[in-house]
């Protein structure tokens, strides 16, 4: 290791001791004959001292701002009345013997201890990175990941890595698509969400379903919007709603606790569909009591939404979620109409849609009533659909399950505005990565190894 | 719940008590008025006892192999004599009072009992996934997903999510290109590996980046390759090799130690690649005592690899690894040539190269000599890799990482031939997808969207 101890180890039971320690340049100041270097790195902040910067001439002028270095030197008690009561380290200083450049960095684009222009931060993310609430989120981010695979690990839940080169589907927003080469005039599409491979995976008997899921949507953007997104993604089989909204439940109280220290008290409230409209004007009430506390987490239900919606353009019904929701029935499991009302749910923070989900339907006679409702054809519904349809005939168990946008969970836990804040590398409003400068051009021969031109 | 318990929880502790039971019917046996099912779910197998099978005869013609059903009913001692010591529930066995079939199964199209064309299995993978093999593989898989992961959070490594919607890379094997809509003539790529990323998080400051990434290459297939693959995938600052290789053989220790109760002695045997080549004439050998062992796991390192080869065709050194591979050098940082070697590293495992990584190039002046050897000029260093060099600029750190191969190492565990047997949803050989039929044609208004049309 080229360092002794990292910056947040660096206290009082260290003084009188040699360390030798790396990290960037937050601040230089020149006092005198000395130099003051305010050492960063991920875990504090160490102040050191050049007691005569002239016997480090040569090197210091090339200690700039952010340039990272390594100093080695002796751990002392600042002077009296010098301590620093706002950091860790902040009564002890370290008397540099022997400092070693590993990279100057040269003047900043950017300002990095005030907010700067965004698309100026993302071409540059790699210094935007280091700054303390880009490292506390990204570093979120991470803890959340972990709690929240902590939890289904625990309840006995199988992770599964889902293909990215998936089939193109007909429903939902834009597919990205992506040429074969050796299959020509075909393509793969990446997933909107592994919707088809989470209910495959209950019909192939894994019964509890995990994966913090790479999905893809070519939209326009919003400020929380990306064109990947991560997403916690859940099934479960022979469970009804209830089994599914508990397990849910106690996720985010777990992970929430674990993440912010923040006991969130379950069950949350429920709403139906209807009573959010008529009371809240809204299918994701706010129900924080101030409503400008970012650090209050009011967490909802909204069920029983309804199983169509009419279309006035195509005049006919439409699924509010998909042709594969679940509808309450009667006492007949076919006992539902254009009327009827769902076995899905939303969970909604702070006035945001953070998961949604549903019962799905797994017997065919219930299918062929939806389809009827939705007036497809058999021939359509087994063109759009036949391969689900068939794998649901080969001893499908009840299953359902729900999927939370992850960024958007981050976001709020970090008190972001826009999901890009909770991102390492995120594209920019207009869908581009401006560090890589990406998308970009490719070679003739990479676009005909793929057996395609451009249109006009 | 649809269940009172999981299958695996049914024992003698239950004699007397009712039950509700799903799963799916992994066998049935008709025996004078009686029938016998064998219900199976993830967790175990429980035999059902049907005593007067006419009083269930509507049901019972419906209950198929691989049909997924519930029972109700009573758990008793099985008679005397009729105990099965190979099954954990073999002690006792539930009398059904009460069927209910979730979906019958039609007749299979492969005998699930015995190995079965590839193919086949591939396409109806719902129903292969079901099988003792792939379950106990893909839970498997799951437990060392787990088990590394706790590894490196244990350790204070960061996870980072980086885009899978990248950049395309002139370096390395072939790019699988996403065209842009937004963009028109430009072009994601998908990523080969995180490289640039890893980097580009230390020099961001995250000092230990970790990341289970899915890879990506368009290259012609073999047993062991996919299109898509995942990589336990590290990076580390402020480090030199002998860091890394402690921290990575300390990593395996504990996910053979959790996932198979097998113990790894660390440290691992080094060999230098010269070595290698005399000794056991392969740069991956397999230091097995019984090399038809697949339970025996001999761990190496291969280091000391060269830094250059030449090309014969080209009539120009090139980079073993990649042109940012730190030589070893003499006292003077510049003291290396084209004959010098890299600190650059390889994990073997029972002969096949399971990880391999270097420690990078951090100084402008080293890396501006690597590329005088290879002839690369200025102009094209700074088109090829101008970004990452550029940002190299900005005060980055000394660093160095690995990657693993996660589907070769889960794969080795199993003791599988092949990597597909450890993916819950591979590709064929061919690179199809042959469940889902992928890749598949796209509409011609998909293709325009994107501003392309079918070449020649």
């Amino acid at each position: 290791m080229l360092r002794s101890h990292n910056l947040g180890e660096v206290n009082e039971k260290l003084v009188g001791k040699k360390v030798k320690l790396c990290g960037w340049v937050d601040s230089i100041r020149h006092f005198k004959q000395m130099t003051f270097i305010l050492l960063r790195d991920r875990y504090g902040k160490v102040q050191t001292v050049i007691s005569d910067k002239s016997k480090f001439s040569k090197n210091l002028k090339n200690v700039t701002l952010e340039s990272c270095i390594k100093v080695e030197g002796k751990v002392k008690k600042r002077p009296k009345g010098l301590e620093n009561p706002k950091m860790a380290s902040g009564n002890i200083e370290v008397e540099v013997s022997k400092i070693e450049i590993f990279n100057s960095c040269p003047s900043l684009p950017f300002d990095m201890k005030v907010d700067s222009l965004e698309d100026m931060r993302l071409k540059y993310r790699f210094l935007d990175l280091r700054t303390d609430k880009m490292q506390k989120n990204i570093i979120l981010r991470s803890e959340a990941l972990k709690a929240v695979r902590d939890f289904f690990y625990n309840e006995g839940f199988v992770e599964i890595e889902t293909p990215i080169l998936a089939k193109s589907t007909p429903e939902g927003a834009r597919d990205y698509i992506v040429p074969s080469r050796v299959h020509p005039n075909k393509f793969f599409a990446l997933p909107q969400s592994p919707q088809l491979f989470k209910q495959l995976s209950q019909i192939a008997g894994f019964d509890k379903y995990i994966q913090m899921a790479r999905c893809f949507r070519d939209e326009d953007l919003r400020s929380d919007r990306q064109p990947e997104f991560t997403q916690i993604d859940v099934e479960m089989s022979f469970i009804e709603q209830d089994d599914l909204i508990d397990t849910m439940e106690r996720m985010l109280k777990y992970t929430f606790k674990k993440v912010l220290n923040v006991d969130v008290k379950i069950p949350f409230k429920r709403i139906t569909y209807e009573e959010a409209i008529e009371k809240y004007n809204s299918d994701a009430p706010d129900l924080r009591k101030d409503k400008t506390n970012p650090k209050e987490f009011a967490f909802c239900w909204v069920v029983d939404f309804p199983l169509f919606e009419y279309s006035k353009e195509e005049k006919r019904y439409k699924s509010t979620h998909h042709p594969f929701t679940m509808p309450q029935t009667g006492k007949n499991k076919l006992d539902f109409n254009e009327k009827s009302k769902a076995v899905a749910y939303d969970c909604v923070l702070n006035g945001s849609e953070i998961g949604g989900g549903s019962i799905r339907i797994h017997d065919s006679e219930i299918q062929e009533k939806v389809f009827d409702i939705l007036k497809i054809s058999k021939a359509e519904a087994k063109k759009k659909f036949g391969f689900l349809l068939n794998a649901l005939k080969y001893g499908a168990p009840p299953h359902g399950g729900i999927a939370f946008g992850f960024d958007r969970v981050v976001q709020i836990m970090a008190g972001e505005d826009s999901i890009r804040e909770i991102i390492a590398f995120p594209k920019n409003k207009e869908a581009k990565d401006l560090m890589l400068g990406a998308p970009s051009e490719v070679s003739d021969k990479q676009l005909k190894e793929v057996h395609l031109k451009f249109g006009k």
